[in-house]
């Protein structure tokens, strides 16, 4: 019997945890889910004869060392800081491990150690990272076998509410970390197009969006993530002209959005002094010029918008003019907003969430021009079982039975770029709903 | 015989060095000034008999040490960081030591052994900080010694060229450290207006002006400084509701910086991929949307600025939309925007330069609201004896003679904004033509 350790049972581990489970009938393995919290674990075990609960706090090192000890494989779903040391542990007993984070550097720097172990540290095995990546380079790699020749590829990602779901003019609902929502896009985006470098600082971010359609549900806007030119050495896409990767929003969301980019509500750099005194409008305020007039006159004056319009209405459904107290010390300005929208941008009870993802290539293949529009459409089942946790733990778990089975027999630090995983990773998404619609123009 | 130890003898040593040496005949002093470059000292010195040059660089300690030893007063001229470690070996041998930078905390948690040692560390000795701080407070001490309650402080500094050297649209050049310039104002603006908190972050910072006007010179517009709430308490105005100070700039300037702003060219945070290969329009490009139109248009386009107007003027002066190659490696669009400015805004021979302050108090008195305008203009009178050279010296070169003649008797850490400093200090600030003239409203 295969031993299974999944460290973690927060909220993005539900689908995993269902998958093994459902897998540990099928194969004959035992899931151990260990988490702080047992009340997390047993919700999601749901006392199934194949799972063993168990409490751990992973700072109790000894008891960590005997649960990986006696695993044959280790999933962890805690935070991504924590994997290294999970890693090493994992080196050291020879235990395989699977993550859904990034490959930090200290994970890269234990890669000998794991194949002299004849282990694997797969990363990068969930959603963005994971599905983007074994997706994109699926496509990519049938084009360059087909003999056609990269120019593009932009790929865009949004963990959204679904549409039946959407009931506020934003048409967005925290679905996952607000704070990432409040701060992204702080570092300068860069990526390349036409052969050029390009740049775009924060300030002007939310204005240089582009237009994304998914069949069936409409216009999103897509603005460009951070980084898009380390993926052309991962994607083997080096001469390629063109790459952007971006994030997904509903139309209409970023030009909104952009109000509290350029007042500056967004700013994690201070403390606003005695900010536990203030309302939300009296720190809007402290970001416009004094007058005379209103706030929504002044704001508006500032900042170049209509009184009366789509952004308007944004704010005031929001309340932002409002006497809302935060009662928050020593708070960031964006710590302020986050609190704020966490009030507002909440799932109700029956709300459920969506993935959606696109990929954009163009090509050429005997002297013509294509384009290939590669799109996912994830919808979440109800609270737990959410697109986020479907779209995260489903390729984690898909990965640990195709290592258990032996499918997979790579050793070292792994991510879904390589044919033997994201083969049959993809054929076991697409039986489970999570499915690209290709389009060829 | 007096010894005063001078270390550091470069661009802002000038006029510190000839009042001293001035000082020194009427006063038996030998002033000893010491620098890695023989040159430098000699060109100040002049081979005046009152000098003694010494080749000296500070990172030999034991030199430096016996340097210290035999004098009875320090001048640390140089870079600010390296002044807490002078301040050590003064406390160490009981000797004065005076800076014209700001008090770091490493300087201040020598207060207390400087006070054991009797000897002063007197710092913030210059312009800005320093006559700032003398000529605020003696205005201050004075409405509030009359009875008056004070309502709002604001005060404009600007190191600029003169006016009969200003031959180009941007009405500036480089007459202090270009990389301040290029920088200024990326960290969040924090003030206090009418007894609120008020932020201006970077990419509103040069939209948010105020117009400040010197007799006899014209209009100036002033830009908000990083932080303006720390002065509350170092003027005593702990409760006054409006306080803010700023940066001088010739009218029309801050608009068109704006433009460096909003492209992110001011970005320092990041490196230029192949960075040498580029020219200045290019670089410009890499900020720009892509089209099909030109440069210029797309540029005027996206900052919504018109194609035919002042800003577009002042760009077009710059040549950056030319062929320049900076040809740096490794290089941030911040670092290759300063190279690229050095080359245009530089002083040519015969140019001469131009500092500017403007206080701007408001008070109320027996029921009566005034207005006092308190304004300083101070013009170069060559290359070598800089206006910047004048305004940081002299206030340095005064308080070594107060101190000598023991007119300032204090101990610790000080800064000119007691009285037994700034009021000697200003008077004979006015003697060398270095004035403030009032005007009331």
């Amino acid at each position: 019997m295969k031993k299974v350790l999944v460290l973690g049972a927060g909220r993005s581990s539900s689908s995993l945890i269902k998958y093994l489970l459902k897998a540990a009938a099928e194969n004959d393995y035992e899931i151990t889910v260990a988490d702080t919290s047992i009340e997390s674990v047993l919700q999601k075990t749901k006392k199934s004869s194949r799972s063993r609960p168990v409490l751990l706090d992973t700072h109790d090192e000894s008891k960590t060392r005997a649960e990986i000890e006696r695993a044959d494989l280790v999933i962890s779903m805690l935070p991504a800081f924590l994997h290294s040391a999970i890693a090493v542990q994992c080196v050291k007993f020879k235990k395989n491990l699977i993550t859904a984070s990034y490959v930090s550097p200290e994970m890269r720097n234990l890669n000998d150690g794991a194949k002299k172990a004849g282990i694997i540290l797969m990363n990068e095995a969930g959603l963005d990272p994971g599905i983007d990546h074994a997706s994109a380079v699926r496509i990519i790699e049938r084009i360059k076998s087909a003999g056609g020749k990269l120019l593009a590829y932009k790929s865009y990602t949004g963990g959204l509410i679904a549409p039946e779901s959407d009931d506020n003019p934003w048409g967005y609902k925290f679905t996952w970390n607000p704070r990432n929502v409040i701060l992204a896009g702080q570092e300068t985006v860069k990526y390349m197009e036409n052969g050029r470098y390009a740049f775009i600082p924060y300030q002007k971010l939310f204005t240089r969006t582009e237009n994304i359609h998914f069949e069936g549900l409409g216009d999103f806007e897509g603005y460009a993530n951070r980084d898009s030119l380390s993926y052309r050495s991962v994607y083997g896409l080096e001469d390629i002209p063109t790459i952007l990767r971006g994030t997904l929003r509903k139309k209409g969301f970023c030009e909104a959005w952009n109000i509290f980019v350029q007042l500056g509500m967004t700013d994690n750099s201070y403390m606003v002094p005695e900010s536990e005194k203030l309302s939300i409008c009296e720190l809007v305020e402290s970001f416009l010029p004094q007058g005379k007039t209103d706030v929504r006159t002044r704001l508006c004056q500032y900042l170049e918008i209509p009184l009366k319009g789509d952004i308007m209405s944004k704010l005031e459904w929001l309340g932002l003019f409002g006497d809302t107290r935060l009662k928050m010390k020593n708070a960031s300005p964006a710590l302020l907003l986050q609190a704020f929208l966490e009030s507002k941008w909440k799932l109700k009870e029956g709300d459920i969430d969506m993935i959606i993802m696109q990929h954009q290539f163009e090509y050429e293949l005997q002297g013509k021009k294509q384009k290939l529009f590669s799109s996912l459409v994830v919808k979440g089942e109800d609270a737990i079982y959410t697109a986020m946790a479907k779209t995260v733990g489903l390729p984690v778990g898909i990965i640990t039975k195709l290592i258990l089975q032996g499918k997979i027999k790579l050793t070292g630090v792994q991510t879904p770029t390589v044919k033997e995983i994201y083969l049959p990773l993809l054929d076991e998404l697409e039986t489970l709903g999570i499915r690209f619609k290709e389009r060829e123009e």
